[in-house]
């Protein structure tokens, strides 16, 4: 089986090369698992180290728009399954139009009209957002969002989700990708440096104290979050490659499951596993641009789909920080309590 | 003021035109009332001769992808509002798909990249459709579709006219258009030639017996449709071109009125107006392309945002039938009761 991730040398796609590397094995919409011979990571930057050493990684370093043209990327070709991951992130389609449509809309339908053309009928994940939800004074959001909840995006990049996840359903119904769109919710704790993501903070707020370091803290403690942990990340995004066409059901995008939770219990899990030291580096500096666009977004889901499929919610934040804690060693300096 | 209709010639484009001109003036997004002194029909073919005999109609003959591309279409530049009509149908959709990509999706993301580029921030009012909700055995659709049900599209039309209004919505929060979508619901009865709607025989199940030929029924009698006459279709989308932004209220598009009547219905109410000499004309041969197409489409909606605005849908079927031979008196053949 060759397997594509878009998006495969960041942290989201290269935990889950990892994944599926450790697995060896893998279901395809159903069918019987096979072994995984290649996983080509499609990035504009290289894999890291640990990935590149495995014989069965496969490298494609470019833009993805480029490799969807012409007729270079053999890697489309031998695709079972390609994970569409590879996103411009929502502050930076906020500060840049031009950025997000290139990098979301226009390549997400490339990437459906390379496939189809290929005739190939690849088993296609789609990484959407909770950012599809958005409250707005016209349109409030219900304070519960359920599985036929109206998306209103109240962002560029939440409508190009939303477009992105139209496409991928409809490429489906005409048979020309077995698509799976999943909402991710707000991942944390991510590690490594921070992106333009305007929910980056929710990582830098627990990663940044734990190493030592100072971080912001841009919204009220009060803000409402639908946070999910990168293992829970990528289980969902597996279980949606895996799952039969029946037990799938409709071609909606589904909602991934979330610990609701707000950035002062986030503040207080920080402060129960690493002590006021961790807390003492939080600087409560309200940003505008970051508020607005977090306020937007949807705080408690209900997510009877997901439940049915047998995924589950993160049920602490004090949990999702020690497992940062146990997978990133090295960027802990805090003493961390038992 | 300057107005451009996309798809200036078809039947609705050209009874738009009819009642700009007939008004003389238009509100724009609640601003005061202006004098229109040019509208620009930009279609495929020329426009009807009685518009294109008024000194105030422009006529752009030519593929709306191509108007788009270049530096040609002047008037473009100097339109105050634009209305955007043109699109492949929903069979034409479905049996080519990249008609439908190119006439739906790819045009009116140009007519936005267009409009965007000069920064005119003109009106721009979308002709959305109730096809972006489809009922399907995975994701049944509620008896009733309110102004909050999400949208399940089991069409590409439907697709395309979903994505476009997500477009519209953002290019609108962006501040690049004005843009107002509505959802047109199944207009009957339409005059002159069958097009490759799937709806077309809505029209024609009345239009052709009145004319003293024979028509297709392709679907069941209880088969239950939303429909909306020329006039309160044309009501909307003037209606959506002059609520100022307060009443207009949120970016998602607004469903129009529509009177919930069922197939059957229609042929009796037809009978009634003019006798078992139409309905004996009408042949109940079902054809399977249609009815998968139509039986997807809801048949019943709640409006109050369109109530709100003052928007309503027909009282009986009866005076839809009557306004139509009022309408067309040359296309009449038979005897209408009083």
């Amino acid at each position: 089986m060759h397997i594509v991730i878009t998006g495969g040398a960041g942290f989201l796609g290269a935990r889950l090369a990892r994944t599926l590397l450790a697995r060896g094995r893998l279901s395809l919409a159903g069918a019987p698992e096979r072994d995984i011979e290649r996983i080509t990571l499609a990035d504009r930057v290289a894999p890291p180290a640990d990935l590149a050493a495995d014989a069965r990684i496969a490298s494609a370093v470019g833009d993805l728009n480029d490799q969807l043209r012409g007729d270079g990327a053999a890697f489309w070709r031998e695709a079972d399954a390609v994970f569409h991951l590879a996103a411009a992130v929502s502050g930076e389609c906020e500060a840049d139009f031009d950025l997000g449509m290139r990098s979301n809309f226009a390549a997400t339908h490339g990437l459906l009209e390379t496939l189809r053309a290929l005739g190939t009928r690849p088993v296609l994940v789609f990484s959407s957002s909770l950012a599809v939800f958005g409250d707005s004074p016209e349109q409030p959001l219900p304070a519960l969002i359920d599985d036929h909840t109206l998306p209103t995006p109240q962002t560029s990049y939440g409508i190009q989700k939303f477009i992105g996840e139209q496409l991928v359903a409809d490429y489906t119904r005409r048979g020309f990708v077995q698509g799976r769109s999943v909402r991710l919710m707000t991942v944390s704790v991510r590690p490594g440096q921070p992106n333009g993501a305007a929910s980056g903070f929710f990582s830098g707020m627990i990663r940044e104290p734990l190493a030592g370091l100072r971080a912001a803290c841009p919204v009220p403690d009060e803000t409402p979050v639908a946070i999910a942990s990168p293992a829970r990340t990528i289980e969902g995004i597996v279980r949606a490659a895996e799952a039969g066409n029946a037990d799938w059901g409709a071609r909606t995008a589904l909602n991934l499951p979330s610990l609701a939770t707000t950035v002062g219990e986030m503040a207080a899990a920080l402060e129960r596993v690493a002590g006021r030291a961790a807390t003492d580096l939080l600087d409560r500096t309200p940003d505008a641009t970051i508020g607005r666009i977090v306020k937007t977004w949807p705080g408690r889901f209900d997510t009877p789909r997901a439940r049915a499929l047998g995924l589950v919610a993160d049920e602490r934040f004090d949990d999702v920080i020690r497992a940062y804690v146990r997978e990133s060693p090295d960027a802990v300096k805090l003493v961390i309590r038992a």
